[in-house]
């Protein structure tokens, strides 16, 4: 290893450089007229893959924006073969005048680059890359067996990855996924996510009368939908935000007694937190912190009301109809279609009788969870201790990342989430930049990770 | 009256006929095109009023439509001043395809004119000018002071007339208004008005964090403001209807067993009332039955609900703002100022202090109720007795007519709402019309009416 790390930390400024090309191709994946760039972009990637060492290369078409693909298949069958994904696709740049720097011109500022695409996700397939080649380089082959799976869709819903994935097992057959598309904890703090929630999105529509009525005629006399469908709210959490529904938690994984001294572990500031969120209190269900709360347990929230009269000034309607979208983000174990049930009959049970409720499902995730225990997650913790000088913390992500349901469901791999982002990276903003300290200890991180792999025993 | 009721009587057909040519004047006053037409309807009111009899007849100019005035006033200052309030302005007519026949070319067809403006409120003015002008045509004077008020504005929100009642108090001096605006409760259901309800009508903003936020990310750290606001809305009832705003009920003019007792005799079909409404079930506090409920108790109504995510689909956003339009029916007795406040106070006392909330007054208004044992309520009842037949109903008005709380406040005069439309003659919609027999009736009721009402002793 000394000769790859000594290899990596003399081409630190190249690196930079290289990147940059990268960066200036405008791959905006939303945009028809950047349909040639995306497409350009692609074969930047192609021809990466192809100059770091990678065999098997190819550019795979479909029906939006195509597939690079390639792999090195010869550390040997007792090696375990590392699924890395990412993407070269891009966010638009709207609003174009709040970048300092035009957001195709990389530029280097303050110890960071800024550029559409820094971040997320260039920057951080560059590190794959770029460990790759140092390996490949120095010692002519690779301690485990890598493929690459680098798309152009991510930004607008990975719209034709998961039928690649499923006609292409054999290709893609591995023993992990490794993805880095996300952030560090912070700066300084190292960081495996190991966990992502689940998802059961409802709709719940209330109608009361047939007609909107006079409320002046006609309040007091029949229930209003509106008033209907708040009871029905309130009532599918008690006051400390635990949901009532019956039988919700029956599933949930609990979290171990490591995962929570992990948690205890994270440099959380929660005054720094409501702060920046202008909040004066913060809310959630009892016995479990705020960050176990918004990752590691369930939770429902309202994304939306409506219902009568919203418009300026006073109109005295009772309506007839309401509405809301209500979702409850779920973790590993729990099923969305046992939810979506669970959560259907439960509010038919609590509906007022004197109105009539329709509950629809529109959208649903399992949750994901890679052991904290598990080899790759050993390996990795001891990659980022190498890398970053300092043992890695241990995080799970509230929100979902659907293609990690497909690797988990198609391919039966776990997914180590290695971010080496920031937070405040901007990543779908104005002015995204990437930290070139994490940026070079990325590239350091993921040299040792694929040495750290190839000691798993298969 | 033997000389008048005869007169009434032989007259029938003439009056349907005289009658056309009100309702042909397309009088619509929210529409600049019909300006003309609505000054010509004011001059054809004037004629009238000059026509039957009436003195000091003027039309009084105003920002927008004109106010026509005439008065009679030689029965002695022993005999009672009534007010008469009506308007001959109409609505629009649209959507003109649903008429049967055009709206402005009146038709009798099965007992009923149809036109628009037959039942709002032209043929009601006319059942007014008809009764004084068979009393002076044939007596030579009315027994009761009478004073002839018809606005042109009444379907724009009688924007102009709160200020002429304002500057003309000795004019419109009166010791009774009567408004011959509403319907009966029924056909061959001869009905007085006495009470309608008040109104203070709220916005409640909630707002959680600065700004929207992923619901994956941050649901279960910090409180969702939609949550919070169904929160709001659910505690200020309870689950049978009763409002919880502390105080709220202080105030309230209780019904009289006498009251309760006329409420009962209404003919009220509580299973056709569901079936048209298309409700499985009534709702309301309890105590009461669903006309007491909806007209002479105070109630509680969410009449708008907005917050996050409205469009189809499933967006995954904790969202910073809610709101909701809340309003309340206060009855007699009820002070709309103090009921704003109390309704402030509660809200921020029981608001979760995981949120901030602003509460807005948008409009309020009193509530107005004429005793029900008041002379000129006596009157009335002899008057509909005799010119029906049959012994009216008394009911009370869920809804507002704010010149009710002018007339009250400005000339300190009770009004009594005498209505001879009934509930489905689509006063707003295509098809308007007018029973006939009500017309006639109501002729015959108003010319007893003048009489009951100078049996007062002043």
């Amino acid at each position: 290893m000394d000769k790859i790390i000594n290899y990596i930390e003399s081409n630190k400024d190249k690196y930079i450089e290289d990147l940059k090309v990268f960066l200036r191709i405008p791959s905006v994946s939303t945009n028809p007229e950047n349909k040639n760039d995306v497409r350009d972009c692609a074969e930047y990637v192609e021809k990466q893959l192809r100059s770091i060492g990678l065999e098997n290369i190819s550019i795979y078409e479909t029906p939006g924006h195509p597939i690079v693909y390639g792999d090195w298949l010869n550390a040997g069958d007792d090696k375990p073969t590392i699924l890395i994904y990412g993407h070269y696709d891009v966010q638009p740049v709207d609003p174009l005048n709040l970048w300092t720097d035009p957001p195709f011109e990389p530029t280097v500022r303050d110890g960071n680059i800024y550029a559409r695409g820094s971040a997320d996700d260039k920057g951080q397939v560059f590190i794959h890359m770029k460990s790759i080649e140092a390996h490949l380089l120095n010692n002519g082959k690779l301690p485990v067996n890598i493929k690459f799976l680098i798309e152009g869709e991510e930004e607008i819903g990975s719209v034709n990855l998961d039928e690649f994935i499923a006609k292409n097992k054999t290709l893609l057959k591995c023993d992990y996924v490794v993805v880095s598309d996300s952030a560090m904890f912070d700066y300084d703090v190292p960081s495996i996510c190991y966990g992502l929630r689940g998802l059961a999105y409802m709709q719940v529509e209330v109608t009361g009368p047939n007609r909107d009525l006079h409320s002046g005629s006609f309040g007091g006399a029949v229930n209003n939908p509106i008033n209907a469908l708040a009871h029905i709210i309130v009532n599918l959490k008690d006051d400390k935000g635990k949901i009532l529904i019956d039988g919700f938690y029956d599933d949930v994984l609990k979290l171990s007694d490591k995962e929570r001294e992990e948690f205890k572990k994270l440099p959380f500031n929660e005054e720094k937190y409501m702060e920046e969120l202008e909040i004066s209190e913060l809310f959630g269900e009892e016995g479990y912190t705020t960050l176990e709360r918004a990752s590691a347990r369930p939770t429902l929230d309202c994304n939306g009301i409506w219902g009568g009269f919203q418009g300026e000034g006073a109109k005295t309607v009772l309506p007839s109809h309401a509405g809301a979208k209500i979702s409850m983000r779920l973790v590993p174990n729990q099923e969305p279609e046992k939810i979506e049930k669970l959560f259907t009959d439960y509010v038919n049970k609590i509906s007022p009788d004197s109105v009539k409720v329709k509950v629809i499902s529109l959208h649903g995730g399992k949750g994901a969870i890679t052991p904290i225990d598990s080899p790759a997650i050993d390996a990795a913790v001891e990659a980022l201790r190498l890398g970053f000088g300092k043992t890695p913390v241990f995080t799970r992500e509230g929100g979902s990342i659907p293609v990690v349901n497909t690797f988990q469901t198609l391919l039966e791999a776990d997914t180590i989430l290695l971010g080496f982002g920031l937070p405040d990276e901007n990543a779908h903003s104005p002015d995204e930049h990437l930290n070139l300290s994490n940026f070079q200890r990325g590239i350091l991180s993921v040299a040792h990770y694929f040495n750290e792999l190839s000691k798993i025993k298969k």
